[in-house]
């Protein structure tokens, strides 16, 4: 047998979360421990009814814990039953027997691997999500700053690569920042109601749970419904209306949220990619001692965090895949469709808590250079303010004839590297309509940034909603 | 040059949704005509607004018409410049001079290619939207009067191929419909504030439209908000908090959404292509004349509608990738990125608008064998409730002891076809315990259903938010 | 009925491919010759081996044309099959009935619906691969002059988005081409072999064609094999060694071959779209009139070609999933996993094809601007030599002390703008074993391309298998 | 900190490959094996050809030991340079110089950590695709006996859901295998120099090897060529013609051949959980004890085999989206682009490895039971050989004719019970042609598998390359 370092997966290749919160969060560990608080809930539940020893339910809570089994054995257990929970059952039973052969008994009682998992599984997804939204918040609050300071800071922006017309680079921050508050919202809308306990049976029908509770006497007309309300009251997660052992709705649902995320701070990444670059030095990322350090080239300061944040956007939108796919699960448990999400969606889940974990650091430590912004915009000789004057002259000279003619000029600027103003105000055409003083006011870039800073200030009222 | 023909999509290849009311809702034609609603839409917002002549609005919106356009020609022009609009803009503009020359100068004025591409593209995204949620909702109709009809039917629960435990098919409907109410759920949420006006001109400032507005002499500090507004009242979509070329999350929604409209009807239809196996034979397809038809076998009928429900569920996760990773957008319009979302949101649109239509097809004409149910429950001699024996027998004799006992007799009883309650009663220690004809009791399927009624019942409860 | 114009796909949301010969190759109408083509090879193959009369072959092939059939119909009538062969045939068949009333009984004789699709859908993949190639061969053709003409052309090589080292531009065009030719290599393999005939009648076994050779009194035990052979020596496609309904490697290799060359020409692209970046302006687009014009900026000339190829190449892998799980077909035909294939293919095939068209015509107009690639080397003071000055030092000064000074002088040298060499100059250590001059020839970028040229040369070695 | 522990993956939700060999060959400690091999190797190389001193090359190869290094701090490290490598090789330098601090200034000599990271994950690749590869054996050679011992069994052939014609089982087997096969060779393409080693340096001009084979005075023009390939002679890795860290044609490649190996088992998989269906019951997986437990249900079987390799072949597809995209690395390194390929390429090499191990357990041991087969068969009164009729029929009564005449038969025999024999034998039509002896016999299935015997000798004639 292998030995369970050789297989183990502890993050060197995925560098985006290696020792991040959401890393620990969703760990074979983090993922038997959820397990495990599911049987002691639904113990502690049945017990809240009335159809199970309240002594039991305590024993069952107590040893309910990870360092008590052996994960790698459970591991490889799963694969006789293609699930840990067989596996994690006759352990913690026999943990439990060691305490109290009589609570033993009442371990995972009328339960179904796929209750103890799916709802390990909320657990999980739960946790990290929380961790996920607070570090969305602490980048939005950076984000926030930035915009903020740089309300009015020209800058050049950028469609289909090349400069268009100025912005500012406030504006670009809070768009940042609003994409980062959709995630947020969206994870809310989750976490608020999506994340539901399982409570199902054998094959959805709680018939095993009615069984026992029948044999103990309790045959109350709503003990189905009153047993996920207790249960679900035990585990803090949501009470569904009904089982969702095929009906995948929260599981894709998460792999929605978590694309959602990831890609909304994969923009960020990827703007500072473009802004970093040798040619553009608009901004740097933060650089403490040993970040962005090259094995080759002393002088390089690789932009280390963008890095990392991209490539997880580049990842998650695929995983989502195979989670939307959980939907069409066929019969009352699907023969591999189930057994598909699991990784995937701990996949997503640590590189969307990574890559937040990593936008938080980005955001708070982006150095911003106006005057590099400054002396770009100027590099084209105004040309980025064509717009506008298209705009002036078009009533004047008639839509077209204004296009065509700014078209040249452009061109001649470029070729001749003389300003664009002083290339047109020599146009007989233009003279008569425009000082060269007129013109060269016209084209100034920060005086044609139009509602940039105005929409900044509106996208700052935006709030995230309370934790 | 090719012809039109030669190169265009009929819908041959996608029969899912050829002929469908959502196909045509997202053909070029109709992409063009909301584009066109777009520019028109501008020319009045900008009217009401004081900033466009109201004759001009008037004229544009009288010629933007799809029948004055060539629309193979727009497409093969979008070649040159990376989109339609360009070609559009000139058309229309041509078109409109043909009208009122001066009218012409005030099209498309202070745009750009993204705003009117966006916004027509939202407005196809909302009248599909529509017409995918009808026929969701006839789906869901179709699906409560099965559920409520077979309330209490039972039918084997199948669970990784298998007999598991009893269960009804009234239950199957109402998860099937509960999928389908969680994506008219889904779809609402976007209709309701997540399609939006696209508003930024050249680079997300509007300042193309404002310096539009100064020469008018319109220079309210508040103009952009009000365009806004003006034209999402014109629209009848929502107004943005902040234009957004390269913030796609309205993008992204689209594709979970319609990832999990798709898959919660390919849950449909990948049950019923189990319930419709020849040695199940527990539901049939509505077959009116020409349906299912083979070209080689006579006494086929095959599952035709389930079958194009389920092509569409197994490509539409796919095309979520690059909805999602619209996301990632570099700059403040991507080159390639946004161009990459068109032709996928289109087929994504389409095919859930196919199988949506389909699904309330296979809804309302489904054919449940209740007898058939009952004859496959009654197959495995009374093994499909051995769970209920099990925790019968486990207070009695213990958990561990009862569970291999009922093993080895379900194992004699599938070998030697004894009815597994007699090789039971046969057996000392169960004998000692209960009688034959308490173990017949206990063994009856439709006995042993659980809570399956009541979650129908519940389930039934829910209703979709009106329309 | 929805007029067929409404629903048609003219291209108008894909400009990367309207108008391409791709497109051609791939339109519903190309899609109904290549079945018209099988069915009338299929007749011809029976005549040559003695089981269908030659006349009816000869009608069957006469009649066999697409302007003989309403395609919309056919397309409309798939939903009632789930396949539009059944209409097809019975199309086919009146249309031969008119002719000869006897040959009509030999149309599709024997034979199933996905014998005739499949061999159209490879005669389709076949005709479009073809012309792939053809526009593969033609942009590597290019890349290979612009690679000899760039030989020793130096450049910023840039890694993480940062400049690294010199390279040489010849060496970035050797390598676009080296994947072209990679591309080829695997185009090739296709089609030499990968793309089969299919011939397994109702499920497989040839029962159906058998059947008919028997009552034709055609008994030898190889009519199958021969009955392979003379369709795929009529179709021009390969012989299979077993029919692949349900086993589908050939589709699987054509979204693997597929993505694989739309992603090598989405390099190009990407770097393209980094050299034309306003701040770096190492290269441009090829510019005829028209092309890259911005509907709201008359100064910019947008990357167009580029932008059309990723936004190919951002598409094609994810349409490869539902590619590649068409290989867990169940049972001998799937139901709707067959069907999920034809759309995607389709789509793959058009936008690989029309985005090498595109990048021909990228790579034959590409203009290189040596000077602003020598600027911009030299922008940063030489630092992009730093890893050469750190290997010179590390003999002499130990390697961490080498590269501790290297680093402090870039930064140096970066904030105060002193010329890299003559910081070292002034240091110390540096002075004792370097001269000034020594250090700006050690740090001079054109001395520092490694092995660029004969890399390049190697490369260009490379050729392509001729057509 | 975290622990390392609680991080962990240790195959708890990847039951598909917990501890099989893929799983071990892929482990973090595999692939810190495989960098530091490459490590060693390229010191190797550089001794051979002169420019390292071969007792540094003894040294480094005697450290690079994973043993010496700490697994979880060069994961956490690597968030700092965004790749495990400059950790790795400050802490192989580290302990290097404990033994020889002169040979501690050789250590990655004139190396780039792409180079290190690449090579040792095409050794990683190239070990697991050999693991693959004999377990994709295994899986081949189980199922040529089963095609050969069910040459002659009749079974349903099954499409769309529905019995279409009879078939055997053995022609199925044969194309399981067949499709396997297919895999091997796929994989024996890649292993036959598809696996490069990675040589470039900073950024693939080799510029720091030859920097220091100059200092070293070893100055032949084809020092470039020879390292790579003496490299490539110390690694078993193929030559590339050149650099390939950004031409990234290896990695798509082995996304294609995983995708493909999952596929192709996921095939037998799909086909086996429609056999192992309670209703059909034709096949049933091997059951050592333990296998396949339900935690609720006694009488359960689980098909936990072919449960764990659907689970893989749900997935890998999609993991191949961004292996794919990896060949859209824009510059001369990907800034994310490399990154994002780690992790996605380990899980699909431990997820395609553990579906051939799992399959190579499901053909050794999978029951086949032909008395069922034959059950099923007859289950429809032998509509399953309509087909053959209408054959025999269509010459005497013309082919439409023919077919409605067996259709309505057909639906009689279905809602009478009658054979389908007896009831065209009450036929006039039929009568005057066939005797109710004959009808018997034409509608006997075993008489109509068509070439399915000679199909499966063919199909079995096919050999894997040997290893």
């Amino acid at each position: 047998m292998t030995a369970p370092d050789a297989a183990a997966d502890l993050g060197l290749l995925s560098p985006v979360r290696a020792g991040t919160p959401a890393e620990a969060a969703t760990g074979d560990r983090a993922w038997l421990t959820a397990m495990l608080d599911a049987e002691a809930a639904l113990a502690r539940a049945q017990a809240a009814l009335g159809t199970l020893p309240a002594s039991a339910a305590k024993t069952i809570t107590a040893v309910a814990r990870p360092d008590r089994l052996d994960l790698r054995e459970l591991a490889l257990a799963g694969r006789h039953t293609a699930n840990p929970v067989v596996g994690l059952v006759r352990a913690l039973t026999a943990a439990v027997a060691q305490e109290d052969p009589d609570a033993a008994e009442y371990v995972h009682r009328g339960s179904t691997s796929q209750d103890v998992f799916d709802t390990g599984m909320m657990l999980v997804a739960g946790r990290t999500l929380r961790i996920l939204r607070a570090d969305l918040l602490r980048t939005a609050e950076a984000l926030a700053r930035l915009a903020a300071a740089h309300r009015d800071t020209p800058a050049a922006a950028r469609t289909l690569a090349l400069h268009a017309v100025p912005t500012t680079f406030g504006l670009k921050a809070a768009g940042w920042r609003h994409l980062v508050l959709d995630a947020v919202q969206r994870v809310d809308r989750l976490l608020d109601g999506g994340l539901p306990v399982s409570v199902g049976g054998a094959a959805g029908t709680l018939a095993g749970y009615l069984e026992y509770a029948r044999i103990d006497g309790r045959t109350a007309a709503d003990y189905h419904r009153d047993l996920v309300a207790a249960f679900a009251a035990e585990t803090g997660l949501a009470a569904p209306e009904l089982p969702w052992h095929a009906l995948r709705t929260p599981v894709a649902d998460l792999g929605s949220v978590l694309a959602h995320a990831t890609g909304a701070l994969g923009k960020i990444a990827a703007d500072v990619l473009v802004l970093v670059r040798t040619e553009v030095a608009e901004a740097a990322e933060p650089a403490p001692a040993g970040r962005g350090v090259s094995s080759a080239m002393p002088h390089k300061r690789n932009p280390v965090l963008a890095t990392l944040i991209r490539s997880a956007a580049l990842v998650v939108p695929a995983l989502t895949v195979p989670l939307q796919q959980a939907l069409t699960a066929e019969d009352e448990r699907s023969a591999g469709g189930w057994h598909a999400e699991w990784q995937v969606l701990r996949e997503a889940l640590r590189l969307a808590g990574g890559a937040a974990h990593t936008a938080a650091e980005l955001a708070e430590g982006l150095t911003v250079d106006a005057g590099r912004m400054r002396a770009n915009l100027d590099s084209t000789g105004s040309r980025v303010t064509t717009e506008r004057l298209a705009a002036v002259l078009a009533p004047r000279l008639g839509r077209a004839t204004a296009r065509r003619l700014l078209t040249e000029a452009a061109t001649t600027a470029d070729t001749t590297g003389t300003p664009l103003a002083d290339v047109l105000a020599a146009h007989s055409e233009v003279a008569a309509e425009l000082s060269v003083h007129q013109l060269h006011d016209l084209l100034e870039p920060a005086q044609y940034t139009g509602a940039a800073g105005r929409l900044t200030d509106r996208a700052l009222e935006r709030g995230a909603i309370s934790p």
